[in-house]
């Protein structure tokens, strides 16, 4: 396969750094291809302005997806976001690897993806109908691609935990595994994560890159998680709502957009 | 009361743009004091590297936190910081206003958050035991404050519902406003959402601003959400897990960690 791996952390010399030369070690081992976006090393602009649309009017009002989807179409998007898209087409999985900060993406990886998902590339995509509502939940121009989180946290994995104070850390990465990953379409695998590490030592750390070598080496086979596609019947159109009688009776929380059956659709 | 908006939209011009004016000018109206931090238009950096550490030795390893901490301790932040640092301590409430991106906040505000929450500022604060596990989740340096979000989504209000295919509103914030706002202290107060941004004639951009505007009138009378306090008996120490017998049996999700009993504890 053909892997991407998007790197956020500022420190190469970082526990970050260490797991992702562990994980395209093998990678690479498993005969894999793989490219990398290091992030900070390529200093990424993170913020959406009027610098990303070259060709609007300079008197122009910025309307951020309109003009996106212009500059889009019109190939007039700057070089650093069409080298992404690129690769991102090139790819054949992609890997976002970042420390949590204050319960999600470190800035610079958010400005990744305001930047790199154009209007016609990332959403705005596909029909736009009373039958099916654009590509995108499960279609969309990354679709049959996998992609998966490489994430590291400073607390405890019970402070993560279903009931742990910080809210799970399935409903914490939802709006990117879910918003973000399967919205252009692709299979979403289960995240990566290491837990406690201000405070791993070298036995927690060669514990972690095991465990982290695993999951690069089933990469082409781990199940993907089973969110429901959004035009495949389970939620009401236009109101995008689940249908009634699916899910859990009584449930809410994010586990709603989840295939009750464990099984990827 | 002082007022600290916090405004993160790339264009002046815009409904962001028209919404915070009124704003302004309604909680002007009601005698309180606003200041503003439009991160665009102070060019506000987004990126936590070696640069926000000016003390930190040019071939030292950067770890983030230890940095944080160091030059927090020792005031030598950078003056950006240290100038978000004295308008939040001035502030009675604060707001953060933005246009949802990929179902959070733009990567410039998310900057904001990652530079100005320096430890021994916003974390790393208190007593660290077995019976408190720091100041944290309704307790900390902006306790007794209040905070709330101001969102514009170009989605449908029903896509963002208990049942929508995006999550719920609640739920995609509580990463924001139980993980940020919360954390360090604040009172966190129900959003304000605008829906369907794009589409917005005269008429529901009136019903939206009046929305916004009676939101402004009752700033220090609204009850916040009910979060539970990590310390106040409610979670198990060290775990952090919520005590057994405490939420609905069976509920998932981030709603467990709202008191049942709808008062703010």
């Amino acid at each position: 396969m053909k892997v991407l791996l998007v790197f956020a952390h500022p420190e190469p010399r970082s526990l970050n750094g260490a797991l992702r030369d562990v994980a395209i070690k093998e990678l690479e081992a498993q005969g894999h291809e793989v490219r990398m976006s290091d992030l900070y090393a390529s200093n990424w602009k993170s913020e959406v302005d009027r610098a990303d649309f070259p060709s609007l009017a300079p008197d122009a009002r910025l309307k951020p997806a309109k003009a996106s989807g212009e500059a889009y179409a019109a190939d007039a998007l700057t070089a650093d976001v069409r080298a992404e898209h690129e690769k991102l087409l090139w790819a054949d999985a992609l890997i976002l690897q970042f420390p949590l900060w204050w319960y999600t993406m470190p800035a610079i990886l958010k400005g990744w993806v305001d930047r790199v998902y154009a209007y016609g590339f990332a959403y705005g995509v596909g029909e736009h109908s009373d039958q099916h509502w654009g590509d995108r939940f499960g279609e969309g121009t990354l679709e049959g691609k996998r992609a998966m989180l490489l994430v590291t946290a400073g607390g405890w994995e019970q402070h993560y935990g279903v009931r742990g104070v910080n809210g799970s850390i399935d409903d914490l990465l939802f709006p990117i595994n879910h918003g973000i990953l399967y919205y252009p379409g692709y299979d979403v695998l289960p995240p990566f994560v290491a837990y406690r590490v201000d405070r791993l030592d070298e036995a927690g750390f060669e514990t972690a890159a095991e465990r982290l070598r695993e999951r690069m080496r089933t990469l082409e086979t781990t199940s993907p998680i089973a969110y429901r596609r959004q035009n495949g019947g389970d939620y009401l159109i236009p109101s995008l709502q689940l249908r009634p009688g699916l899910g859990d009776p009584g449930a809410t929380g994010f586990a709603l957009h989840l295939n009750g059956a464990g099984i990827a659709r």
